[in-house]
């Protein structure tokens, strides 16, 4: 196709209210005699509360209420930015209470304060007295469901939420028949997503009686219903508003801290209350990444054919369900359409443990999945004496592949190109070549890795969206959604698309970036690289139907049929004779004031898309192991992606900058740290805990193949997530390229580095 | 009709956000550092600028920015709150600068200064000096198209705005062949709307170059398109905001201080700033009503029937052209479907004056008209010895008359009712015996007056009007309307029409107040009486495509055809079998939730109402005349309405007390002073400008009649502004029962009435 301002790299809307400091925040809103919410966390991982006495803390001057569990709803609910489900065996685990009458974690919050300041508030927690009856703390996934672990969640007396899993073929028959079976386990820590802007919301009720809540959040419209469901009140009731927010990468795809607000609202007869997290309960009460733990059993024919794969999971997902299964259920699916794999059984286990919950984050499950996967790919290639890239080429699927379990359809498929490009930018086959035979203290190798990923969720859940758009006297438009921008770009991305239907430049494209669930489109969220792809549809839906307006009004002015006319550059025009008919004010000036015929022209839109788009890449990343410090340096890499149409290169190659970014510290440094007696956590700041800076973060070089998929409106394909799959395992296998050590476990820091290094005797 | 929430006395959806000083009005929206902008006014009445030195204001420490009519685009722009007219011989006369380079009234802005805070600012504008060449004034419009009268607007050497009338029927013959002709002369005053909320706005910048204006006005659209103008900016970029309102009475239906303060704003890079008027500048720098000076020549039968009147109307505008013309014409106008005249000639002069611009105000020029009408009627009826009641009801149209100049249709008539009921409430027959007689101090009479009035301006201008609804889960809504409660009660109207399509409690019907032009369905704005006819035809259309969405998924889900179905009480039905099939929340949920067919219903409707409905009352007083002291004391007073359905009962009655409350002083005590010699209005504050209070205020009876009107959406007419038009005239009327003295001029305060008492020689 031949767009004009899809495909180019049109700055970010938002970028001069960013830079100058104008784009409001959860934390820019003020209203007047906002009151502060704290809350009082729990010294143990597990703990059964005996009392709690408040009196002192509400004594205190300036104390306006005191709250514990008791004087809340017992409506337990669940917490995950899902899209609501009509059949209740669709819907997510609901295990949690506004405020726990149990400690099940480090820091869990069991009273809160509201105060006129920060520091009354502070000082009314000291003057909580709690009696706990400390419980036996279990942190690890394995060891949790042991006989005899401490039990988290009674209703769940194995710690097990989940162990639903799937398969396709016959593993049995394909195990038992191979010539080969390769074994192995692979291990993922927890890590945070650290998005800069921690959580932040305030709410008040409105003399109506109306809940308003202003929040950092991916999901208002998720926020909205599950604030509802916790503190019982009609849904209608409740109005989210979204500012700017700064990132969430999943850690907002969770109604974390809003309902604690609206009930810190609602404990003062509805003043306004905002609640706010420090970096430091960011990493505690918030959401983790799951730490996964793998066991791989592998058939492979001897001429290097991949024939079945047996995945055991068991997955870490802390004190509370949140995204739990799902997140090992992704795990489990989104590699499937990649390589040609006659069976495939997953057999995950989803378990409570006494560490901070884990929910969603940037690939949902996905990177955990590759490292293993991508991993134990390159150590069958090393076996079989093949090279990495020559391996998964013989084994990747063809175009037209349909999932036998989604039932999606693989319509684009441009890894091979991918591939290829990828490994011309490190320059591969030179480089596979020249590295690997070093015995120095500093050794370079050169690693790969595949992916695969959807666009948005379909078929597991609900793919809604809705656009609505109000064309003005000028001609320009606004452009309202409910998908969010949270610092990835979609609101960029979704006016190039209406500029692109509509003709007209981009700064005649006014988008509304605030959300508010009263007036905005329902859309589900910002998650699962849904948006571009989901939304993205309702935003052309909403733009043809303006233009069709549009060409309705032209034509009964020109006395032409609207198939006859199209909008170029701000004018009609009449195609087959290349005449301008009148400029496209002349026609919204008459949508509003012509006296016979006046209608505004709007859209107000929905899409509910029952499609997916598989999205692929390759990382291709160069290393210099430091052997004697266990250091491991990237000196190259490179993500190289088919995500079909690039609606912005420029906000593309920003996405691969930050995944990659954040893929590096996956690789290679961060994990949350716990004490195994308590449960503390050890690292919950962000001195300890080593997220990549960029001092640490090698220049990031992104390609892209572009084939259009024909499920895009544009063609497009997710990228969001995708950029943060395959970084981790390619640095592990240009580890392995270097050094002939594979590492199973992330992530790679220097003492764990060190401590395999000399355990395989290279020190 | 047999309606469930229309026609009930609903409590005002913003009565607890008011009381308890909650609700946010255009003062109580803040912003970060804010600048304050203020203006230096002229101390002549007329003057041309011979040179402004604001050298010192700039310099002053604090100080941002002053600016004069030099540093401000010279387009000329029109200001009154009409829709914009594609055709140019239909526009407001573009008369006006945003700070003007000649002075034309005492105290127009002639500088501006933004600064830092409010003293500062103040302190600047004494820092400007002003170099005045001081012209003679002309107060009076009579004098100001005498031969030689100072020239206001070079344009204009005429100082008439317009002279355009009209007329039915052949007045001469009607003249020349009546056995009477009455001729009379009246005279109305300039007052003030006296809004509580004095004219607030802020401006500032977006990022993205788009201004933002949060103005206390009726007409948000309307803003928009003028300060576009104004400035010379695309209309698109600017948004405009409206919170609550405290008023505005026709005063805000006029573009008065937002292009200044979007100019103040420009003049600092888009940093905010906000200009607020005090009480004494709303005097002088909003608008007021005109006063008018009326000649009748009336023909009549000598059985007392009505035959032709010829008005010559001189009509003083003030110093820009604002609303001007058109409130002249509707004067001319509005009356004419309510006597059965054959013969019909308005000579209007339109006019300008060195005194404060005249504008829209509560019945548009109407409330002058019937003073002087129906006082004359009086002095008609007193001559021909009948009945004032009789002689009305002889002469009144009859249902279905066309009225021949508009061509709308009398489709109800609950006059003659109206009329019937208001003789019952007051005890006509017997106090017209009783009082008319006295000869002491004290005396009593009896008066009324009618009046007619239309519902909107079809078909002078375009009666656009949009609504959207968006229904939640629970199957509650959020109504958007570009129409804006400004105080007269409209949101709970719109409410009600809304609950009763849908089938839904009042409750759950949530208006979003606030308009922004940015996402609110376009509507001209709050004026002409025209929301509950034209925006309701809006909000019922939306709310029945609405109910059609609604009754289609439940169809789908029964089998049924949508037509077999209904919603009652927030269940659908199936009325054939008086059967509940589910609950409205049901469809409500599937509407968002269900994997096939989710489609989140919403609304998104605009209407082009082509359509007009006259409404009409009467009013009946009694007055109690203290004849030494010329004090008016009213016993009595009983509107009672034709307003087709009414919507609800209590908000109308509030109508009613709000509307006869101005009128009173519009009788009685309310008029402007300006000195002849410079223009100096000398009594603008509330201590010296005469308004009713709540002490002058005597018990105000209201009735309705309630003849449904097959053009309004429920039946409904217009009713806002009727309330204030026949009042004046009935107290004038009584005070003619009471004393036989004729009082021809307005207002009736005890100065005036006693020199005419002692001119007619009862003191």
């Amino acid at each position: 196709m031949d767009y004009k301002v899809v495909g180019t790299s049109v700055p970010r809307l938002d970028a001069v209210a960013k830079v100058t400091g104008r784009a409001k925040y959860a934390d820019d809103y003020l209203e007047r005699d906002m009151l502060i919410g704290k809350v009082l966390r729990s010294p143990y991982g597990h703990a059964n509360i005996k009392s709690i006495d408040t009196s002192e803390a509400k004594a205190l001057e300036g104390v306006e209420a005191v709250i514990t569990s008791k004087d809340l709803p017992q409506i337990k609910f669940a917490t995950a930015g899902h899209p609501w489900s009509l059949e209740p065996g669709h819907r997510d685990v609901e295990d949690r209470l506004i405020i726990t009458d149990k400690v099940r974690f480090w820091g869990e919050p069991v009273a809160a304060v509201v105060a006129v300041d920060e520091i009354t508030a502070e000082r009314a927690l000291k003057l909580i007295k709690v009696e706990y009856e400390v419980l036996p703390v279990v942190i690890d996934q394995s060891d949790a469901i042991k006989e005899g672990a401490p039990i988290i969640h009674s209703e769940r007396p194995d710690n097990i939420i989940s162990s639903f899993g799937n398969g396709v073929g016959d593993i049995e028959k394909e195990l038992g028949q191979a010539d080969l079976v390769f074994s192995n386990e692979f291990i993922t820590s927890t890590v945070q997503h650290c998005h800069i802007e921690n959580h932040s919301a305030y709410a008040y009720v409105e003399p109506d009686g109306r809940m308003t809540i202003v929040t950092s959040t991916q999901i208002p419209h998720i926020v909205r219903r599950i604030v509802g469901q916790a503190l019982g009140m009609p849904w209608g009731q409740i109005k989210v508003i979204k500012p700017y927010i700064g990132g969430g990468f999943g850690n907002k795809q969770d109604v974390v801290i809003e309902p604690l607000t609206a009930a810190m609202s609602l404990s003062v007869d509805g003043r306004p209350v905002r609640y706010a997290l420090t970096r430091e309960e960011v990493f505690i009460d918030t959401r983790v990444r799951h730490a996964m733990k793998f066991n791989f059993n592998t058939a492979v024919s001897k001429d290097g054919k991949l024939l079945g794969i047996d995945i055991k999971n068991l997955v870490n997902n802390g004190a509370y369900a949140s995204h739990g299964h799902s997140v090992t259920m992704s795990a489990g699916s989104k590699f499937r359409p990649l390589y040609d794999f006659k069976a495939i059984k997953y057999s995950p286990k989803t378990i409570y443990t006494n560490i901070p919950a884990a929910g969603a984050m940037r690939g949902y499950g996905v990177p955990q999945m590759f490292f293993a996967l991508e991993s134990h790919l390159d150590d069958i290639a090393k076996s079989l004496n093949m090279d990495p890239v020559g391996f998964r080429m013989k084994n990747l699927i063809k175009q037209d592949y349909v999932d036998p379990s989604s039932k999606n359809v693989v319509r684009s498929f441009g890894l091979p190109e991918c591939i290829k490009k990828g490994k011309e930018l490190i320059n591969w086959d030179e480089k596979r070549k020249l590295y690997g035979h070093d015995t120095g203290n500093i050794r370079r190798g050169v690693g790969m890795a595949c992916f695969s990923y959807f666009s948005g969720t379909y078929p597991v859940a609900l793919e809604a969206a809705g656009a609505r758009i109000v064309m003005n006297q000028d001609g320009s438009v606004q452009l309202q959604i409910g998908a969010t921008e949270i610092g990835q770009g979609s609101d960029t991305a979704f006016a190039q698309m209406t500029a692109e239907v509509l003709g007209i430049p981009i700064n005649m494209v006014h988008v509304i970036s605030v959300q508010d669930t009263d007036v905005t489109p329902f859309d589900t969220g910002a998650y699962a690289s849904r948006q571009t792809f989901v939304t993205g549809a309702a935003v052309k839906k909403a733009a043809v139907e303006v233009k069709n307006k549009v060409l309705e009004f032209a034509a009964r002015k020109t006395g032409l049929e609207p198939e006859e006319l199209n909008i170029v550059d701000c004018k009609i025009v009449e195609p087959r004779r290349g005449a301008v008919v009148c400029s496209l004010e002349d026609i919204a000036m008459e949508s509003y004031y012509d006296r016979m015929y006046s209608c505004p022209i709007t859209s107000d839109t929905s899409v509910n898309m029952r499609n997916n788009a598989i999205a692929y890449g390759v990382t291709f990343a160069e290393v210099e192991v430091d052997v004697p410090t266990g250091k491991i340096e990237v000196k190259e890499i490179y993500n190289v992606h088919d995500s079909g149409t690039i609606i912005n290169p420029m906000l593309a190659e920003g996405q691969v900058h930050g995944g990659v970014s954040m893929a590096l510290g996956y690789a290679l440094s961060e994990q949350m740290l716990f004490d195994e007696k308590t449960g503390k956590t050890l690292n919950n700041n962000l001195l300890d805990y080593k997220l990549q800076t960029i001092m640490d973060t090698p220049a990031i070089g992104s390609a892209f193949v572009e084939v259009p998929d024909g499920a895009g409106s544009f063609g497009q394909k997710s990228l969001g997530e995708n950029t943060t799959i395959s970084p981790a395992p390619a640095i592990r296998n240009a580890v392995l390229h270097a050094t002939g050590v594979a590492f199973n476990r992330l992530p790679m820091n220097p003492q764990r580095v060190f401590e395999k290094f000399k355990e395989e005797g290279l020190i």
